[in-house]
C-alpha cells in the first residue's frame, strides 16, 4: 500500500458534527488532489467522535505540502476544531527499536523490514544488553548497547535520549524489560509502541506462563499498545491468541508466546507507519 | 448497526476517477443529509473501479426519498456514470429460505433473526421435504412444501416463484440440495445466496468429508456466495475454517463442517442485510 | 463417538510412577476387554501427576461393572494409590442447566442435544425468572421457575436442591446470574460448570463490555471453567475468541461475545458428558 | 519435550485387533523402559488402523537399543504383524533443505533451529538459485547451488542425490519451485516434505493469488504435505489459513500467504522431528 512520490495521507480526529466528511473531502479535492481511499468512523451518531483516514494523490505533492498544511489548518482546524495529520507517503517513518536479550520481536521487524513488508526505517537498535549486537548489525543497522544503572535511571534514560531524539518518529519496545519514566515519554515526543503477552484471564506479577499452565489455560496471547505512564495499561493496537493444551509445559506456553508477541507486533508498526492507527484519548481506531 | 427512520443508505459502484468520493459526499450534504459513515475503497488507483457505502441521517427521508433519488441519478448516474442503490434503513429486507432436510443453517437464520442479529423480515421457509415444517412455524413463520418434481423441473420451479414474486428482496439456499436454472435466477430477479463446506484442497464429487478424512485433512470450512448460473461459483461473501484432527471421524468432521456452514451463512445474510456487500462481477467487496 | 453398549471407560489419575499405563492396560486386558483408544499424560517425567482416559469395548459390561471396579480398586486403588472411575458409555449424563434470561448458551445446548450432537439427557432446566419456560419446554424438557429471594438465598437454594439431588450428574450455569454458595456445591455432590466472558487483558466490574470497548480491545472471549467457591476462578476447561474493531458498539461486541460463549459452553459440556475432562485441583488436563 | 540421553520414542503402526496396546506397552516394561508418554489412535474399533506413539525412559538406551529393537521385532513384528520405529531421542533427524529465490520459509526453519524450537540439525542447503547463499552461511550452515539443467533434469537430479545421500534423514521443500522424479524419490529413501499454498475453494495454473483476489476470496492458507510422485498431493501434515479482504491487493495476499507458510511448514518439520507424524497410505494421524 506504499505509494508513489505524489501521495500524501490526512488523518483527521475530533469531535463528530454534521457534514465533516464532504468538508474534509472538499478541501481536498479543492486544492487539485485526487482520493484514492477514504475510511471513516463516527464513534456514536450523536455528540461522538470523528475519525477520518484519506489517501490521495497532488501533483508535486513535496513543494505544495506547506501551503496545503495551511489551508487544512484555516479549514478544519480553526473553522471546525479538528485535530489532523498531513503525511508525505515517501517519507518512510523512522523507528528506534528498544530490546534486552530476547531476539523474537527484534529480528521478525527488522526481516520483514527487509524483505519490504513494513514501509519504515531503522535508525537504530538499542539494547541494555549487549547480545544482539551482532544479529542487528547483520542487517546493516547501528547498535547501540546502553546499560541499565542501577541506582540511577536518569542517567540511563538521558543517554537514551540523547541517541533518540530529533532521529525517531517511533520507538518500539521489542521485548524491552524496563519501564520508561514519564518524564522520558515526554522528552522523548514520540509515539511509543509495547507488546506484551496476554492471557485470559490475566495474570499479574512473575512467571505468568507458569500460573496459566497451573490454571488449565487454553489461549495464550500478546497485546501491542501505544505505551502510557501506566505500564501495560495504554490504548490497544492489536492483539491475537494461539491455542494451547495441557501437552505443553509451562516453557513451551512460553515459546508459542513469543510466536503470537512477534505476529501482533509486526502488525501494530506496520500499521501504525502506514498511519492507520487513530489514537484518541485512551482507544484506538485501527483503519 | 440498525439506525432509526430517518436513517438511509447509499452504495455506489462503478468506474474509478479523480474526485468521485467528494462528489458524493457533496451530492448528499447538499440535501440536507448528516454524513454518518462512509467507506470507500478503489481496486486500483489507475483506471480502477470505485465502491462506497455511505450511511446518513436525512429528517424526514421516507417523504423525501424519491426526490433525492432523482438527484443522484441526474448527479452520479448521468453525470459521472456510476451506479447506485439508495436504501431507507427501516424498510428490513424480507428474506426468502429454501430448505431441505437439515436443519442447521435455517434454525441459526431463524434464530438470529428473533434475537435481533440479523436485520430481516422472512415471510417465508420453502422447503422440498416437509420435515421442518413444525420448526419453522414455531416462530411463527409459514412453510410451503413444494416437492420436486423429477421429470419436471420447469414446473416445480414455477410453483417456487409464484411464492417468492414480489414478496422477497433476497433468496438464502440454506443447505437446498437442489440446482436452480437460469431461467429461475433470471425470473426470480433478486439475489441469491448459498452456502457450502469447502476444503483445501477441493473434493469434488460425492462425500467430500469422506475423502477429505482419507487425506489427512486438518481444516474443514465453509464458503457462502452469491448464485450464479455456475453452481458453487459465485462471488464470494465470506468463508471460515475449523480445525479437525485424526481423531475425528468422515461423520465428526462433517458435524463441525455444519457448524461453520451456520455462521458463515449467518454472516453473509446479516452483511447482505445491511447493505455491506457490494458485488461487482466475480468480486465482492464487503465494508 | 458414542459407541455401543459394551462400551466402557477408564479415567485414572494419581501421582506419576513407572510403568503405570502398562499396569492400567494390563488390568484391563485380563478382565477381558479390548482398548479401544487410550490418551495418557505426565505433567512431569519426574514427581508429577499421571492422567489416563481409556476407551474399552467389554461383552456383558453392564453386568460385569462391579467386578471390574471392584478388581480396579484392588490394583490400581489400594497397590498403586490412584483415583480412577470406571463408566458405561450408555449411560449418558444426566445434565440439569440453570438460566437467567438470556438465551443463547441455552438454546445451543438443548439444540446440540436434539441433534446428537451432545452425548447428554437433560431432565431438567431450573430459572430464576419465567421467560425461557416455553422454548424449553418445546424440546420436551420440564422447565421449573424458583425465585431468588433477595433475603433467603437459603431458602432458595434448598428448593433448587430439593429439584437437583439425586437427578443430575452435572449442573451447568447456562449464563445463570446469580452466585452459588460453598455449601449449595457440597451439597449438590457434582460437578457445576460455568461460563463467562474473558478479555485481554480482564475487566472487572459492571459492563466489562463497555470498558473494552472504551480500551480499544481487538478481541473479546469466553471461558468455561468448572466452578469452585470463588466465583470464575476455578479449573478452565475450554476458552475462545473472535476479533472485533473499533466499528462495532458495546451492544455488537455483546452480541460477538454471546456467540464465543455458547461456542465454548457447549464443547465444554460435550467433552465433559464424554469424560474427555479430568480436573486436577486447580488445572484440567482436556483429551 | 526433548528430553535426556536416554530417552526413547517407540511408533507403531498396523492392523488393529483387541490387545495391541497391552502388548506394547508390556514389551517395553519388560525391558526395563519406564513410559513417560503414550497417544493410541485407532482409524476404526472394527477392522480399522492402529496407531500408537510411545515417549519411554530406559537407562542405557544408547547401549541396549540393538537388543530392545530385536525383541520388539518379534513381539511386534513377527507375533502381531505390526510396523514398528524405534527411536533415540537424542539423535536429532538430519533435514536437508531445497530452495529456490523465496527466503520467508528457509529463514523461520533456520531461525527456529538456532533458538531449539526445532529438534534437528541442518547439514546443507541446496539451493537452484545462488542468492540465498549468503543467509544460510550466516547461520553457519553449509550452502550448495546446483542450478537446474533445463535439458537434463537427470544429471541435476544426481548431483542433489550425490550430496544428500546418508547425509540427511529429511529432505524440505521450503518454496523450492521444481518438481522431483519419482525416481529421485525412490533413491533419495527419506522423507520429503513440501509447503504450497492454499485456497478455498482451490485455484489452478498461475498466479493463484491474482485469481483468489478477483473471485473475492476471504481465506488464504498453505497445506504441508509429504511428497509423493503427484505433486501436491500427498499426505497432508498441517494446514492454516489467515483472514484477508478487499483492501488487500494480489501482492498483499501474497504477502499474507507467505506468513501461512513458514509458520505452517515450520510446525511440519518440528512435528516430523518429533516424530509425530505418522503417515500411512494416502493420510496421517499427527499425535
Amino acid at each position: 500500500m506504499s505509494g508513489g512520490f505524489d501521495y500524501g495521507r490526512l488523518i483527521v480526529r475530533g469531535a463528530d458534527r454534521p457534514g465533516i466528511v464532504a468538508s474534509v473531502s472538499g478541501a481536498l479535492t479543492e486544492h487539485g488532489a485526487n482520493i484514492l481511499a477514504l475510511d471513516q468512523s463516527s464513534s456514536d451518531p450523536e455528540g461522538g467522535r470523528f475519525f477520518q483516514r484519506t489517501v490521495f494523490q497532488l501533483p508535486g505533492l513535496a513543494s505544495r505540502i506547506d501551503e496545503l498544511d495551511a489551508a487544512l489548518e484555516a479549514r478544519l482546524g480553526e473553522e471546525l476544531g479538528l485535530d489532523f495529520r498531513l503525511v508525505e507517503v515517501r517519507r518512510r517513518k523512522r523507528v528506534g527499536i528498544f530490546v534486552s536479550r530476547a531476539d523474537h520481536c527484534l529480528l521478525d521487524l527488522l526481516w520483514r523490514q527487509r524483505r519490504g513488508e513494513i514501509d519504515m526505517t531503522v535508525p537504530m537498535v538499542v539494547a541494555n544488553h549487549p547480545d544482539l549486537g551482532d544479529d542487528v548489525r547483520q542487517f546493516g543497522i547501528p547498535f547501540f548497547h546502553v546499560p541499565v544503572a542501577r541506582d540511577d535511571r536518569a542517567e540511563t534514560e538521558k543517554e537514551q535520549l540523547n541517541l533518540l531524539k530529533g532521529n525517531v518518529d517511533l520507538l518500539v519496545l521489542a521485548r524491552y524489560m524496563q519501564i520508561l519514566s514519564g518524564d522520558f515519554l515526554d522528552e522523548l515526543g514520540v509515539p511509543v509502541i509495547n507488546i506484551h503477552h496476554s492471557f485470559l484471564p490475566a495474570f499479574m506479577g512473575a512467571n505468568p506462563y507458569q500460573r496459566a499452565k497451573e490454571r488449565g489455560v487454553k489461549l495464550v496471547g500478546a497485546t501491542a499498545h501505544y505505551v502510557t505512564e501506566q505500564l501495560d495499561e495504554g490504548p490497544i493496537i492489536e492483539q491475537d491468541v494461539i491455542r494451547v493444551s495441557h501437552r505443553e509445559s509451562a516453557r513451551e506456553l512460553r515459546r508459542k508466546g513469543a510466536d503470537v508477541e512477534r505476529q501482533v507486533l509486526s502488525r501494530a508498526v506496520s500499521w501504525h507507519c502506514d498511519d492507520r492507527v487513530v489514537q484518541d484519548g485512551n482507544t484506538t481506531v485501527v483503519f
